[in-house]
This record gives C-alpha cells, sequence and structure tokens, in this order.
C-alpha cells in the first residue's frame, strides 16, 4: 500500500468511527502534511481518493468536507424464496424484454447496458479501425480456441486488482459473458441436477440453467451483504446440489458486495460439501470502493471457482468479449466453448487487448465508476421524490442497477405493460426468480446521462404505481 | 431462365448424353449462333458458362472441347458404420486439432478453411474499416437477439438461389454455423435422444451431440449420393430417431451432392416419422453447378427444417457470421441462441451485409470456386500420383474437402503422429465416426494454394503411407 492510500485508509476509519461527523469540515491539507509526516501532494492524493469513494466532498475555497449521508431510504428486507428446487420459468418474459432491444425510440429504463457516450470511449473507436486498416489475413482465420493470446495477458493483468493470480493459459475467452456462463454450467451440471442461485438472481443465469434442464434452488439473499449462507448450508444438507452461481461483486440486480469475510465463508462452505462455485464479475471493476473488492476466485486454490466475466458492462457489450477461468474444469469448459461457438470474432479481442494495454481501460474505468456514483445519487432521489412511501430501494456499492421492491399489491407486469404505452420499458421483477417470485418489485438502470427525459419517466412510473395501489385499495374495499 | 443460360443447359445435355464425345472440338461460335438464332455474344455466355462447370476447355485459337474425365480412380465404397446409437467418442483427437490452430510453422493440411489469399476478398477489408471510422455508437450496445436486419435481408436474398423463399424474420445469425448447429440441437433434442447422422460425419456436428449427452445411429453413406435411404428408414422404424443431421450439399468430408430426388425422399421420410433435419448447407454456395444445389429447406412446407450455414467457409471464419432458418423451432432457437451467447457481434455482421449487397461475395465465389475446382484436379493427381495403389479417393462435386480411404492396415493416428515430426498436420478419419471407425481414412483440404510445399506433404505423406503398408505386412509374415 502507498502513502497516500494508507494515509485515505486512515482518515476512512476516522470518518466510519464518527471522529470526523456528516457535514464537518476535515483539517487542511498543510495541517494533515505536519500532523503524520508527509508531503503536501500525498495528502491531496489521499483526499482525491477519499473523493472517489464520495466519502468527502470538496467545497471551493473552503477545504473538504465529510459527505452527509442523504439517502437515509428503507432498504429491501432478507428475500425469502421457495425453499425448494423448482424449474425454472419466465422465458417469455425476458424474450418480451429481448424483443425490445431494436425498437426505435423506446426508452430502455430497465435494460443492463453501460452508457456508450463518454469520451474515453473514443480510442476505442481508433483502435478498431486501426487493426481493421491492418489487413492481416490471419484475423479472418479460425482464432485459436483458448482466445487471442494477447487479450490473455492482459486479462490476467487486470486480475490482479482482484487479487487473482491468473495465467493467460487459464483464461478461456468467450462471446460474452454469457457464453462463459454457459459453458460453465454446462461443465459442471448434468441435466436434471440441482444449482443454489441467488434470490434475486440475474434472468441470463436463471434461463441458462432452464435450457440445461436443471432445477434452481433459490437462496435467501440480504440487499447489503449477498446470499444467506445459513440458508445456503441448510439447502447443502438437505439437496444433492451440484453448484452455487452468486455475483458477488456489484451484484444485478441488488447491488451488493459481498464482504470479504463472506466470500472466505461461501469459499469453505463449497469445499465442505464439494461443490462448484459459477461467479459472475462482470460488474466488479464498477465498484466505488477502491481498490476494488475482490473475488471468491482471489481465496481458491483448489480451482474449484469458474470465475466468469466480460468487457460487456464496463466496455460495450457489442463487443462481444467475455471470459472465464474455469479452474479444474478447463477441458471440460473447453469442449463446451468449441460445441457452442467454436471461436470468437479476433477484430474485437484484439481491440479491447490494445485498449487495456495503452491504458484507456483504466482511464474509461475511472471516468465510469464516478459517473455511475454521481448518477445513483440523483437517480434515486428523483425515485424518493417521485415514488410513493413505503416503496424500498437497494443502496448500491456499484454497477448501475437499482432493484426497487414496492408495495404487494403492485404488479409490475401490468405495470410494464401501462408505461410500454408512454413508450418506457422496465425489467419487472419476476424475471430475476425460477418461480416467478418478485412481481412487485422491478429493476431500474440508473447509468445511462440523467436527462429531462429520465426525470419524467420516473415521474411517470411514480404515478402509475400509485394508480395501482389505489385500484388495489378500493378492490380491497369493495370486498 | 436467361437465352445462355437456356443455350449452356441445351449444350451440358448433349455432352452428357455423349452427342459430343471427350476431347471433341465443339461447334464454332458463329455456327452456334447461327444454330439457335441467338447473338454471338449469348453463344460465348455460354460457353463461358460451361468451361466454369468444367464441362469443357478452351483451347487458344482451337476452340472449346468437351473435357476429358481425367480422373477415373476408384471411389470409396458404402460406408458400413456400426447399426446401433452409440455414444459419440473420440474428443481427444479433434481437441488436438484445435491445439494445432495457433501452432507456427505448422502446415496444416487436414483442417476445413477457406483459402484467405485471393484479391476478391479486399474489399471486405475496406468495408470493416470504413465501419470502424463511423463510430457508431449503436455498434457498441447489444445486438438484436435475431442479429443485424440487413444482413438478414442479404441471406434471405442468397437463399433464393437455393431454391427457398426465407423471410429475414426467419433467420437467426449466430456465431459462426457451429452456434446454428449448437442451438438447432438444443432446440430439437433433449439428453437421452438419438440422432442420425452420415457416416462419416463432420466432427463439429459430432461433438456437439456429445456435449448434450445425445446418441448418435451412424448411416450407411455414399460418397457420390449421400446417406443411405433405406438404411435410414430401417433404423427409423427400429429407434426412436429424433432428428436426422445432414450436410446434402458438398458433404464435409465427402464432397457428394445429393441428388435432388433424394433431398425430397429424404423429406418424405422424415414427415414419415415426424423428425427434425437439420441442414448443414455451409459448403453449398462452393458447388461447381450451376446454378447451385437447392436445399432440402427449399422443398420444406412444414417447417421441419433447421437450415445451418454461414459465411465462414466461402468468405472467411474469423467473421463468426452464421445463421439458422429453424422453421417452427424458432422459439426454442431463440431461447438458446439467448443463453449460449445472448448476442452475435455488430460489426462483421455489417461488413457481410455490405459485402453480399455491393455484389463482393458473389464475384468472391465465383472466384473460389474456380480456384477450388482447378486445385481439385491438381491435389487429386498428385495425390494418386504418389500414394500407393489400392488407395480410395473421394471426387468432391464441389467445397475443399477431400476423403482418402487408405488399406486398412493403416492406422492414420500413426501417421498424423509421424507427419508432425515434419510439421504437417492431417484430419485422421476416427473423428468423423462416433465410435472411432475411419482409422484408415483421413481427409485432406485441396483448396490452399498449391505449391511446392504441398507436393512435398503429399509425397512425404504418400511414402509414410508405403512404410505403414510394408510394416503391417512383414507383422503378418512373422506371425
Amino acid at each position: 500500500m502507498t502513502r497516500y492510500e494508507h494515509l485515505a485508509k486512515l482518515l476512512a476509519e476516522r470518518i466510519n468511527q464518527g471522529l470526523y461527523l456528516c457535514g464537518e469540515r476535515l483539517p487542511s491539507v498543510r495541517a494533515l502534511s505536519k500532523e503524520h509526516g508527509v508531503s503536501i501532494s500525498t495528502v491531496q492524493q489521499a483526499y482525491y481518493l477519499l473523493e472517489e469513494q464520495r466519502l468527502i466532498t470538496p467545497q471551493p475555497r473552503s477545504g473538504y468536507f465529510v459527505t452527509p449521508h442523504k439517502l437515509g431510504h428503507p432498504l429491501p428486507a432478507l428475500t425469502r424464496p421457495v425453499q425448494q428446487p423448482v424449474d425454472v420459468t419466465q422465458w417469455d418474459e425476458v424474450l418480451a424484454m429481448l424483443s425490445t432491444r431494436q425498437e426505435k425510440g423506446l426508452f430502455r429504463l430497465g435494460y443492463g447496458r453501460p452508457d456508450l457516450t463518454q469520451p474515453t470511449l473514443k480510442p476505442l473507436w481508433k483502435i478498431i479501425t486501426r487493426i481493421g486498416q491492418q489487413q492481416d489475413a490471419a484475423m479472418l482465420d479460425y482464432d485459436d480456441i483458448y482466445g487471442v493470446y494477447e487479450l490473455r495477458e492482459q486479462i490476467a493483468r487486470l486480475a490482479i486488482d482482484s487479487g487473482c493470480q491468473l495465467m493467460p493459459e487459464e483464461i478461456v475467452i468467450t462471446n460474452g459473458c454469457q457464453e462463459a456462463l454457459s459453458v460453465s454450467v454446462r461443465a459442471v451440471c448434468q441435466p436434471g441436477d440441482i444449482v443454489a442461485v441467488e434470490s434475486p438472481a440475474y434472468h441470463g443465469i436463471m434461463q441458462t440453467l432452464r435450457g440445461f434442464g436443471v432445477k434452481v434452488i433459490e437462496i435467501p439473499t440480504d440487499s447489503q451483504t449477498g446470499i444467506s449462507l445459513e440458508a445456503l448450508e441448510l439447502a447443502l444438507e438437505q439437496w444433492p446440489i451440484k453448484a452455487a452461481i452468486v455475483v458477488p461483486n456489484c451484484n444485478n440486480p441488488l447491488g451488493f458486495i459481498m464482504p470479504q469475510a463472506r466470500k472466505r465463508a461461501l469459499l469453505s462452505l463449497a469445499q465442505r460439501f464439494n461443490i462448484a462455485i459459477i461467479e459472475d464479475d462482470v460488474y466488479g471493476e464498477l465498484a466505488w470502493q477502491y481498490p476494488r473488492p475482490c473475488t471468491i476466485k482471489s481465496f481458491d486454490q483448489e480451482g474449484r471457482v469458474l470465475l466468469c466475466s466480460s468487457f460487456s458492462k464496463t466496455l460495450a457489450p457489442g463487443l462481444r468479449v467475455g471470459w472465464v477461468s474455469p479452474g479444474r474444469y478447463l477441458d471440460r469448459v473447453l469442449h463446451m466453448k468449441y460445441i457452442v461457438t467454436g471461436a470468437t470474432v479476433q477484430h474485437t479481442q484484439l481491440a479491447v487487448a490494445e485498449f487495456v494495454r495503452q491504458g484507456f481501460y483504466h482511464a474509461h474505468l475511472r471516468r465510469m465508476r464516478q459517473c455511475y456514483q454521481r448518477s445513483l445519487d440523483v437517480f434515486t432521489a428523483c425515485v424518493l421524490q417521485h415514488f410513493p412511501c413505503g416503496v424500498c430501494v437497494t443502496r448500491p456499492q456499484g454497477g448501475y442497477l437499482l432493484w426497487i421492491e414496492l408495495p404487494e399489491t403492485v404488479d409490475t407486469t401490468w405495470l410494464d405493460k401501462q408505461m410500454r404505452k408512454h413508450r418506457i420499458q422496465i425489467a419487472v421483477g419476476s424475471m430475476f426468480s425460477a418461480s416467478g417470485k418478485y412481481d412487485n418489485c422491478l429493476r431500474l438502470n440508473y447509468g445511462l446521462p440523467f436527462t429531462e427525459q429520465t426525470e419524467e419517466a420516473l415521474k411517470l412510473l411514480g404515478k402509475m404505481i400509485e394508480e395501482a395501489m389505489e385500484a388495489s385499495l378500493s378492490e380491497q374495499a369493495v370486498r
């Protein structure tokens, strides 16, 4: 840890312990420099870091202040899904959402895609064009079954930030994280097997399990600390579960980062019951905290964890560049990769490798984290302002997805239908359950540039929710 | 049919009926023009067409002659595989071949990849670069689950040549034909089901079936007319077969084109036994004959055929642009596409669409057909010259793959090992059987530019085969 990181950590601890109160002015740069015997620039860097973490806020000509906790809204409680393996349904809902991908003029408020308008993406276009100009015939040929080596080198470098020591030979490139998840599930499961998932869980994972005839047991999950290890242990004792699939960093849809101790405990559980862990880290690099949170894979000595990720959520989904580090399941994963697609486009792989190598990726990540974090505050405030009382909203620790729990009487499928009439799309909660639970929940993307249109959409959404609540109240009154 | 096509057809019939004999001089352009009351240029175009079909050969200042049948070599007989469903093995052999993809300096004589050195590919690079320069942010976003619309339009247009009336809405873009096959298998089969395949059959199909836990029944196949309908009917009567997977046009590895009547008969069989047909047409546009052979799909009124294809074998495999027209299985195919990759790279899709739209694709196809057909003659002559007597060689009707049957005593796995020492790779026959048959067979790619290196490689291969035969003879003598 460098000097300024050390200092930042110390100050963060003081803030968390309440030594500096919310809204209070922090010591001047000069004073701190004297107090800790470090240079002025070290203090400035430390303050810059804390600012990035939104712990402190600069005020022109006045110095730094402890950021007040503006958003003291109620959080969703620990979920209580059905406690037995079930078949996944809800494909129709997912397909309905997918069909809107190319719908012109639709405001897609629920879709999990990054902001593609930032200037830090510019160098990517230049790199893509330059690679095309090279006219290298090898690029038109079949790719290595593992994927382009240069890219695997860069991914191995990036993995160090998450605590992982990976070799390029342990990484297999895939067509987005979806293929990584798909080949991983097939590598560790047979049809009829049971897999444990967080609840709610990302619909891409759910549908993958459904497609391969795997049953799902949904485990209660806390919106701030992740999957309940106690409930998972109970399930492992009761059912012959083959694997657990988790999104421990900037979870989709809940936004939590599993505390490090719980990540370790989850791995221990997996060891004790001899199951595989499929870890989806696709939003991990978008965590507010610095350094970025570690992966479960980073504690794994036995190759039990299949770490899946991609550049779709951090950079651009259209590149279709994902990867998996499958540990002991490498052979099976290679076989599955061969049969599902055989190879990956080299052009986009080479472009991403170059974008990372030249440092553009880190600069882009830095900017996107700031954008998303700023958006989160504005977006959540807007939600709380326009939505009726009693709505629970998550407090994401990274990424750009917000999970909102409405009163039980509100059916978000109905809500989605109403919103579509106004050319606005939301992600209905039932897609995130194997068995159609969370019908009163919805997922929104707060990461797209916040405009008047966004505010209007949230206002309208709030109005519709109120209508739904009133309708159900008058219905009850009639009964 | 245009005038010149009509005339060409008439002349082809006369040649086939023996009215013009092998090596005989054809009427002059002027004489034919008078005889049929057509213009000089119409006759010239007709002769050009027949030349393309290798039926006639021009000789400078002497006119056109009927091409002599130079290659009267023995053909492989109808295959006789095991007549019961089996699990697919041979993954290790396939993986060993895949691992050579990036091996520098290896002469890959057995790999199914097109010639990527022709100048008709040049416009593709320009298009790729131009699309990059447009910097359209939509291209970085998720693709339509069906794939890029412009490309589906062009594919629908191309399909007319194979007798198919397809709408863009009936086409789903995939990551190469491999994903098309993979999603098709999953759309029509459950693990434990039985699927009928040609024997030998393409290893990508075999491994896909293995990966999904589907059993395979290999049907005897003729190297000139394709799968034995009689044997298939017997198998259908005996086993609960779910689907048949065939490569009826320019078959991989046998090179045949199934006669039209047999294609119709196969579809009737499928109707009678209510099975699906997965049709792989990936080499169909590389048939010598003009117009290109029709697909089974073109006769299909009930949506029973899932037509799979790609631009990998005709244009460039590195683009990873394939497609499937799944008929009545559209919903299932969309689901499977969603879970295996979710989306396809837009850049390469747009590039292919533009390449086709501007007519570059047809020009490229024309050139590649000529190159491959010329190569076939030279390559086969070289094989017959350097290989021992008694070797059977296929007579492909398109594509660029040659199947060679050696005496039963020769083990091509041993042969491959020996050749690898000389940095030469061949495709061993056992990969093309579910159960490791065809160990005495091998597949070669004659489509790459024929050089001195090619001749040297074939010479060495011939020598090794002779050695293997002698070794087995002396072994027998010792016994």
